[in-house]
């Protein structure tokens, strides 16, 4: 089966935002040709994460087929602020490809397929690619890679509003939290906000922005709630708080719609 | 089975980027769930989309549950260039719609699910959405829709070539051809480029910009390039004539990635 011997070989899965249907046919074929699932275990919300992509393997692998190997990921420093960021990214993609490269070398035999599982889409906001291709300059282990697309949280979350990215002929941008709190992109209307610890919203209560937030989109737990800024963010915040308290953490994701001043 | 008696209900399926592999399990468990099918023929592209949405049906419906409509999409005035850009649109979108509501009110029972199948995932530059929404306004039928999300022909793309679309903790926009014509958008440098029939990428030829261009991604047709623009853009040029002679129809995107200059 294997193309070529000897050479490891890793999938990179994307798994969807939560739901264990947005899985695709080709992801499931991955899955199914995986000896070795590394998961990387990130504190709070370790047990239910780990928790889903166990439930995932067990619906579709056949069991005996394959190990899970689960490491400890290394705490990224979010204390750093400002300008600091950047370095302290850099350590943990560093501390990161460690413990990869340990993992490749040390649990994978050579004529076997390993996997990393990847929320959403391993393309947005996500580090394995960047921490394999670190690995593989290093050059102490060889491997090759592919990628599997997934349904990233972006598309769940506006599929779930049931709106569009863009509006017609017009553009999109995807930015984290910490951009949006720098300003609204310059050139567009429509933003998709990630990895945002603090509400940047709330910034633009007193704009005419509407906003499609979600958490948990696509489990049990998912909430949803859009409207116009001014409306929405005491709501947003109310719910968020509640939330994060009962699950002990957050995942969420939302778009900002400003309308055209002309 | 149905939730609410008497309400047609429209499903709106993302079916990924041309590989059926990357249909989703929600989406095959949609399409099981569908009595009608509505395509929608455009011209040139008919015969190998269609036959492609067909296939999916064939592997994942079973015969005599469904049944498939087909309608003459209304054409597009694309010679309208400009300013003349959205009222064009306006037209065809109401025309469309026009078709729409008729294919609902007509061809689906008052107790039967419709499905409208979209290439990649419907929130990215597709009408789709924003018809339904019209027609539900007009308010000559009734009906409940809901969306699955899809393998956009963006993540596709990113996939294959094993690269994010952003870069760590920077922004990544999604615009077109028209727009990237009028300048390199403001703020990012990392540009998601959809819907191009000019190849406007070579207008950035002698910038410091790395393209990452794929065309019939997921498919048995599909061309990758990478690399500097500069030398990328001539291999490109070549293929995508050669190709569209070839099938006499092309559907590409790209990500160009600009290098920061600080």
């Amino acid at each position: 089966m294997r193309q070529t011997r000897g050479v490891r070989k890793i999938h990179v899965i994307g798994i969807g935002a939560g739901d264990p249907d947005q899985l695709t046919l080709q992801a499931v074929r991955a899955l199914r040709s995986t000896d070795v699932f590394f998961i990387l275990e990130k504190g709070e919300v370790k047990a239910d994460l780990t928790g889903l992509r166990r439930d995932m393997l067990d619906a579709h692998v056949p069991e005996g087929t394959y190990r899970v190997v689960e490491a400890r990921d290394p705490e990224r420093d979010r204390s750093a602020g400002g300008s600091a960021y950047s370095p302290a990214v850099g350590d943990w993609r560093s501390a990161r490809a460690d413990i990869y490269e340990r993992l490749i070398s040390e649990e994978l035999g050579e004529e076997q397929t390993g996997a990393f599982l990847v929320w959403g889409d391993p393309s947005l906001y996500d580090s394995t690619l960047g921490i394999l291709e670190e690995v593989l300059e290093r050059g102490a282990v060889a491997f090759e890679y592919d990628v599997v697309p997934g349904i990233s949280s972006v598309s769940a979350l506006v599929a779930r509003h049931r709106t569009g990215l863009n509006r017609v002929a017009r553009p999109v941008q995807i930015t984290t939290g910490r951009r949006l709190a720098e300003g609204f992109p310059e050139g567009v209307d429509d933003v998709v906000v990630m990895l945002d610890a603090h509400q940047t919203f709330r910034q633009y209560a007193q704009e005419d922005v509407d906003i499609y937030w979600g958490a948990y989109i696509g489990t049990p737990d998912e909430i949803l709630v859009s409207g116009p800024i001014a409306e929405a963010a005491p709501r947003i915040e109310r719910l968020r708080a509640e939330a994060r308290e009962r699950k002990g953490w957050i995942m969420d994701t939302y778009l900002l719609r400003r309308h055209p001043r002309d």
